[in-house]
């Protein structure tokens, strides 16, 4: 039986992109050969490169608009660094959300000066920050759209003088944006795109190039957009499948079709953590993530009774962050609502229990 | 038909470990769950990391003397900066065998003094370099066992007062060497070992740490290691992928039962070049590598004639690299002898037929 998945990350894919990928592991394309046995250089990997690339444009609406898609290595991790080497020059302004902001940060002050536009550090990031002033003269700006952890997610982003940064690993392609308002864009593909070993850089291509430091190869956006993302070997199954997610989200209708379907599981989720007096949410109401809804147990007594419910029902990976506790339901693009009322059922059972 | 894969990497992989992954892809050990929708944190997913790095150190014979596995992202193209920053202080030797050893000495170059100890660039890379001096005040010695390119291979390495780091992406796993002799191995996974999307890395633990400069966390060893090489989220299926490869050599003897079959394939398919009068190798015969092959026609114009038997014969992925031209047989562990039978029969029919 296929389990309820609210696992934060690596996360659920859709049923028909799994099947697919795992046929091309044994033939691909019916050429007698596996995917992952085929040069990285064959028509067949190249096509599929580039039409994962083509797709990310498309469904962003940044076609023709100066930007350039790049499926690297590394994760989110690599891009805190890479973002600074290749647009820190004096000064970046940073917005400081938790867990995956204090990470960029902490990698982009080795190469030169940070400052901390805002925090919601001192309620452990329970809530979004916003009315900060980003100084017109810095580098760039650089903010994290949804914060797994804590459950929060940025619903506006600032109007910004200078390019701004966003990792969007955990809510990419999940909401209608006005994607072009961003100068780079990362993600690990491991939530709302793919398996885990591809990251997603969409960058603006006139931003590059002005920063004074030798960039290593590696590290350098320029080269990778040179090479067509293929400067060195790339990570082909992970590729490929998150070309496959691309295509399913594209036959839904996009991101205006899973952002009907987001916003659905969400609200589903939120009423019953708001009208359950069991439960309480962590995150402030108007900064909640539409895609990790964090919770807890007002009274922890209740919690073996709950958590072997959950069992009982095939719900999987509601565990919340070790560093918040309680729980969190992980609604990425691919969980369908099913899954939501499966978890809002056992939840209401333990309000008729208790 | 399953055809005879000789693809210089990504490259064949074990039939048995194609299955078992594919099937992993749509439910992971019975758990109703894909591998590649679970936590990277889940004891199923860290069973298989630690699995995998400890097979590792198991069949390179270095288990209890020092050494760490780590499955990182990235490939040979990022530990071509990653050894510098852990380990380059003032000055490194590199010996240069061709291409990657020059994409090794460019990156370390951009953090510090590099000098090249000997290099075969004057003959095209046609042969190993030998008799060269290391200083014993260098930080480290860096070279490149086997070059997929030129198709030649290191015999035989120099006694070193230094760290020695060896780049083995193309022939580790593949033959009996003392191991222990190096203090740093790499490998991208994509020709003995796995998919593309992780590389090895071999440290020994107390090599590290002696530098003076800031090293950012993801390119860090130290980091890594003390996370049990889980600093960011793994690249979860190529891991999984190279475990099983692990898992079929270990059940085959290990390094020295696949170094049996390996001269085998090497035998065969150089006496074929060395007897066949329509055929030239291209490496110097004692330095020419028992994984790659490489080789020229004598007489171009049966160049149509010769590939369109290859293809007849379903042999795939003979082309050499751009920069040689001619042919390349990449006789990795998993490509069966009866291949290279194949593709010696054709250029043996070609001979009687020309």
């Amino acid at each position: 039986m296929k389990k309820h998945n609210f696992s934060a990350g690596p996360s659920i894919l859709p049923q028909e992109v799994l099947l697919k990928a795992s046929e091309a592991i044994v033939d691909y394309d019916n050429s007698g050969l596996s995917l992952i046995e085929i040069s990285h250089r064959s028509k067949a990997f190249v096509d599929v490169m580039e039409k994962a690339r083509a797709l990310v444009l498309e469904l962003l609406g940044l076609e023709g608009k100066g930007y350039k898609a790049l499926f690297l290595q590394g994760g989110a991790s690599s891009q805190f660094l890479m973002v600074a080497m290749n647009l820190l020059e004096k000064r970046a302004g940073y917005l400081n959300t938790g867990a995956w902001s204090q990470k960029a940060i902490k990698e982009a002050k080795l190469l030169d000066d940070i400052y901390e536009v805002a925090s919601s550090g001192e309620a452990n990031f329970n809530y979004i920050p916003k009315g900060y002033d980003i100084p017109s003269d810095y580098d760039y700006f650089h903010c994290t759209s949804n914060n797994t952890i804590f459950g929060t997610q940025m619903k506006a982003f600032p109007k910004c003088d200078i390019p701004m940064v966003c990792d969007m690993s955990s809510d990419i392609f999940s909401r209608q944006l006005d994607f072009s308002q961003f100068d780079i864009i990362y993600a690990g593909a491991q939530k709302n795109m793919g398996p885990a070993g591809t990251t997603l850089v969409v960058v603006k291509e006139d931003i590059l190039g002005k920063v004074s430091r030798k960039i290593p190869s590696i590290m350098d956006y320029k080269i990778h957009i040179k090479q067509g993302s293929m400067f060195n070997t790339p990570p082909v199954f992970a590729v490929y499948t998150s070309m496959l997610t691309l295509e399913w989200l594209k036959g839904l209708g996009g991101i205006p079709g899973i952002e009907i379907e987001n916003e659905k599981k969400a609200r589903l989720m939120y009423s019953e953590i708001d009208l359950n007096p069991l439960f309480k949410g962590f995150a402030m109401k108007e900064d909640r993530s539409d895609m990790n809804a964090t919770f807890n147990l007002v009274n922890d007594n209740l919690k073996d009774t709950f958590e072997t419910m959950l069992k009982e029902a095939g719900i999987s990976g509601v565990n919340g962050h070790r560093s918040v506790g309680g729980y969190r339901a992980s609604m990425y693009n691919a969980l369908p609502l099913d899954s939501v009322k499966a978890l809002v059922e056992v939840m209401s059972e333990l309000e008729s229990k208790a």
